[in-house]
């Protein structure tokens, strides 16, 4: 372990409403590598701390009897990191923020009047939001001195051209903040500083990447910038996702009011928690278990996640006038042949050919050397990407 | 005149909430012919009708001082009619009903039992269904014994497959009623009737056809049958309209509700009657005045609605592997070079080519021998479509 001590870290954490995640990167020179990863969970109920370096589990134990705030949990966590630390300092630390707005089109450091704007956002995003903000203050106060940044989920699409943001709807709402915004920012903007290394035509032509996760979205790249993605104003539009429905006609929200008697936090909770994967198959939220299944409500959840997934390339290949390159990522796109070949084989009229056998050792590239459009698999990391940005600032700073 | 004594007449009615529309079509062995048509309006205030024989106007009178039923202003209508038949008989009925849910596939003999049926999809279509209803009942009370048969703006759907009909929701809402059912059926079909007579390959391919009106949507036809269409649930989702949305992210609407304080039926408003290209522009919901206009945000109008029928026109070649024709209908898709040249050229990556002169024309055919893809234009007739229905149902009955 000397070849631990002492040195510089990055902190990256990602808070969310009932878990505090985290990576612990060491800077060498220009190099980052990461060193532990681990998060607290169950905030609200009977937190768990759980800590890893590499492979290797070195925490797993309770770390409160009851609900802990998010103060409360990183206090701790950063006690339990500080012991396996060997001494290195934290020189930085990077907050994955939902929300920017369409004013943080860049990493940016956090100090009280950029909290202040980031409230602003907390009705743009209320289940995300207010969590980040809160371990974002939290620690301000426990690390003064400690340069800290935002990185944005939204950020990466603000290259979106404004016909694609707007929603057809009087342009009072744009201006009070309604308007596609699109997520899963950082794993977008870490894909596409990989496709220069995977292919030339993939990182300056038109690209779509689908990351496949319990959230689920598609971005739509030219020349490794956003141009348009399948969420929208939330992260509930687009794609079917574990428990989300994806895109939903307005009308049938009008209707779950009128004829069904729902009210707006009913309405939520089944189109963010008990919709999706999860809702139409009654089975199981997770793409595993539905493969499992002999249940036919099984076959038609993954039956529909498919398509839609077909259908959005088609529009977003519209939206780059054609494709070149596609992507999986996440979750399921870097774990699942079975999806990713559904989805290739129902594009195959864009120019897609599946490798069965690359598809099945999970590429990196799944198509055949024949396949007009290159398919590939590329493993996602929004912790390193945090990580770049907050080095990338701290060198500029 | 003498040519046009005694014979036999189909009356063919779309009754809405505040006019009722008619066509006369006279009936000569297999042949139709259309003779009258016109319209009752302004049933709330004060009626007003009109009735043109080919491009001659042969009625233009008030019809009521105050409000009018449905019945009533039928009534007057049935007498004026009756005046320029020449003794000719009515000897079938068609009305056009939005709604027949999942179980009215074809034109069916209206009857207190259909009608009884079709009353459980008024919450589907609360704002058109009643009204087709409402005339449907004055006209069995007052044309006793004659044959009525009601057609359907969702039938020709009933194609859909499940996976394109289904929203990503338990399987109870699906029971409750809660799917895709597309809308503009007649026209699609009468438009599917033309194909062979204009394109074999388009007949029996992959079309996309632009029904481009006040109301729009687009179908995805394989042999001249729909599986797919932008519209949904109900005729507010899909393109940006004339004063409706289009597609939204149904967070949207909770954020209007929770932040803005929106009740259902503001909602309703906003997104039916003031959104759209009305919405947007701020100008007007008719796309010949936002071209004239000089008004940035009537251009922004202009591009929404162009980009999101490029969007579409990608998803619903998704939804049919490939694209051999394209045909633009209604209003505007029948009339405007300039919205069909957009929309063309932005579908240049699926292989169509536009003919720029063939297009100031209106076509038929307004795509270069050298494209890929054949594109159309093909004048709609919903009332003959549906006159020809009722035609069919004399003689198998």
């Amino acid at each position: 372990m000397s070849d631990r001590a002492g040195g510089r870290v990055i902190l990256v954490l990602n808070a969310g409403s009932s878990s505090i995640k985290f990576c612990v990167f060491r800077l060498d020179g220009r190099e980052l590598s990461r060193d532990l990863r681990g998060q607290v969970a169950g905030l609200a109920t009977a937190a768990k701390f759980v800590m890893r370096r590499g492979e290797t589990l070195i925490e797993d134990r309770p770390l409160a009897q009851g609900p802990i705030s998010h103060a409360g949990a990183l206090e701790q966590l950063l006690d339990a990191i500080e012991v396996h630390l060997g001494g290195a300092r934290i020189v930085g630390v990077g907050h994955r923020v939902v929300h920017g707005g369409l004013e943080f089109m860049v990493p940016t450091v956090l100090n009280e009047e950029v909290l202040h704007r980031l409230d602003r956002y907390v009705p743009l995003a209320p289940l995300h939001q207010p969590h980040n903000l809160a371990a974002i203050r939290a620690m301000l106060e426990r690390l003064p001195g400690t340069p800290e940044f935002a990185c944005f989920d939204t950020a990466f699409h603000r290259t979106i051209p404004e016909v694609a943001q707007l929603f057809a709807l009087p342009p009072r709402f744009a201006a009070a903040g309604i308007r596609r915004y699109g997520f899963h920012g950082l794993s977008y903007e870490y894909i596409a500083s990989r496709l220069p290394a995977l292919d030339a035509r993939a990182a300056s032509g038109r690209t779509v990447v689908f990351h496949l996760g319990n959230g689920a979205s598609m971005c739509a790249m030219a020349g490794g910038r956003s141009v348009a993605t399948t969420m929208g104003f939330t992260a509930v539009d687009g794609l079917p996702m574990g428990t989300r429905c994806g895109s939903l006609d307005p009308g049938v929200v009008l209707f779950l009011m009128d004829e069904l008697a729902l009210g707006p936090r009913e309405i939520e909770r089944l189109i963010y928690h008990e919709s999706g994967l999860l809702g139409m198959s009654g089975v199981s939220s997770d793409v595993r278990d539905l493969l499992a299944s002999d249940a036919p409500a099984a076959a038609t959840a993954l039956d529909v996640f498919g398509y839609r997934a077909g259908r959005e390339l088609g529009s977003l290949a519209a939206a780059l006038g054609g494709l070149d390159a596609i992507v999986f990522t996440a979750g399921i796109g870097e774990n699942q042949p079975e999806i990713r070949a559904r989805i290739c084989r129902a594009a195959e009229w864009l120019g897609i050919e599946l490798d069965a056998v690359a598809n099945a050792r999970h590429g990196p590239r799944i198509s055949t050397a024949a396949s007009h459009v290159a398919a590939y698999v590329v493993p996602t990391d929004e912790e390193s990407m945090i990580a770049r940005h907050v080095q990338g600032m701290l060198v500029a700073a």
